[in-house]
């Protein structure tokens, strides 16, 4: 074995342990995001998730130490989920134009795999904590506003590229191509029927199409 | 005192006692259906209503029951008022588009008003309760729908009455509509900012008139 090889290797049984407890800590939170889009992220305490995921609960104050701290590493590992398969995917993309198809795409997709089957992690965090101001709503509503930013951004791009027309206002637009989005996701989340999501990829299809520069 | 007057008064202690429970249990059921966007309505117990009203959880065991009964009943109460300031005036309007336009108008201000800091009721339990069946899902879900049946039927009108092109899909177009007013309220619980709500009229605006006819 090579020095290379043994420095990219966990190389003693504390490097191994941690790992495994990374990979633990994962699926724990993973099954905890899956619970706060079911029965709200309020309900989301360390005795309800270690009942859900079938460890003590000395052994997820361990890991989380207070309902809260819970609520913000499950809040966490939802934005890391969101970034690696909606936002990071689409900003590779080549054009603005592109880049606010592929969010668009990769925002339904998110949605339709069923990772929550609630919908939407941040939508239903956010609809649920709106009037509890504190971290946890905090956490979710920064989510959704960097998702609006990057729409926004992506039509600004497509404007300065030529794809739409400069006469839009960019705002208004990247509002109208998240409304579509929500209302596919709260209608996905209640009928768990795809039918919606389709309804939202037509809506952006011809808005996408009514803003392109005269010819 | 004529005998019309004495007719039209309540005319017993009984009928009095009923008429004072009816204005009591129309109060209690509107704090309740506040409590309800605010804290969420999987929160809304007897104690803690009692504990809003100020009232003993006996004397609203008597009025409700149970806690679901109490649930259903904030429900109903808020359809009364949904009815009242957003379907009802929209559905006297004398067109298809005018009618399309007042479902708009009547949910914007029913948001802003206020009655319900969390934004529109029906919203905030659907949310809520999307992946908990039952009455209390069903019940705002059930008003929802119909608001979408509405504003479809609305459109459908308005092609018959020649304001809507005929090519246009109205279940599609229907869904567009109600999508700006779902983001716009959503945003609206989050910021308690009326721009949102703003966004919606000119979005739907725009919207009505890209469906216009070709001239």
């Amino acid at each position: 074995m090579s020095n290379t090889e043994i420095r990219d290797e966990p190389s003693t049984g504390e490097r191994k342990r941690r790992s495994d407890g990374e990979r633990s800590r994962n699926a724990i939170l993973r099954e905890a995001g899956r619970l706060a889009t079911v029965e709200g992220i309020t309900g989301l305490s360390i005795s309800r998730l270690a009942e859900a995921v079938g460890m003590s609960k000395s052994g997820l104050f361990a890991h989380f130490g207070s309902k809260q701290e819970l609520q913000i590493a499950t809040i966490d590992a939802a934005r890391d989920v969101f970034a690696a398969q909606v936002i990071d995917p689409a900003l590779a993309a080549p054009s603005g134009i592109e880049r606010a198809r592929q969010l668009v795409e990769n925002f339904l997709r998110y949605v339709e795999g069923g990772l929550y089957p609630g919908g939407c992690f941040f939508a239903s965090v956010a609809a649920e904590m709106a009037m509890r101001p504190g971290p946890v709503r905090d956490g979710a509503v920064q989510v959704l506003d960097e998702f609006a930013g990057h729409l926004e951004t992506a039509v600004r791009q497509a404007q300065a590229e030529g794809a739409v027309d400069p006469a839009e206002d960019p705002e208004q637009l990247a509002f109208e191509i998240d409304a579509y989005l929500s209302l596919a996701n709260a209608q996905f989340a209640l009928s768990q029927d795809s039918a919606p999501l389709d309804r939202a990829r037509g809506a952006v299809d011809d808005r996408i199409k009514a803003a392109a520069p005269a010819a």
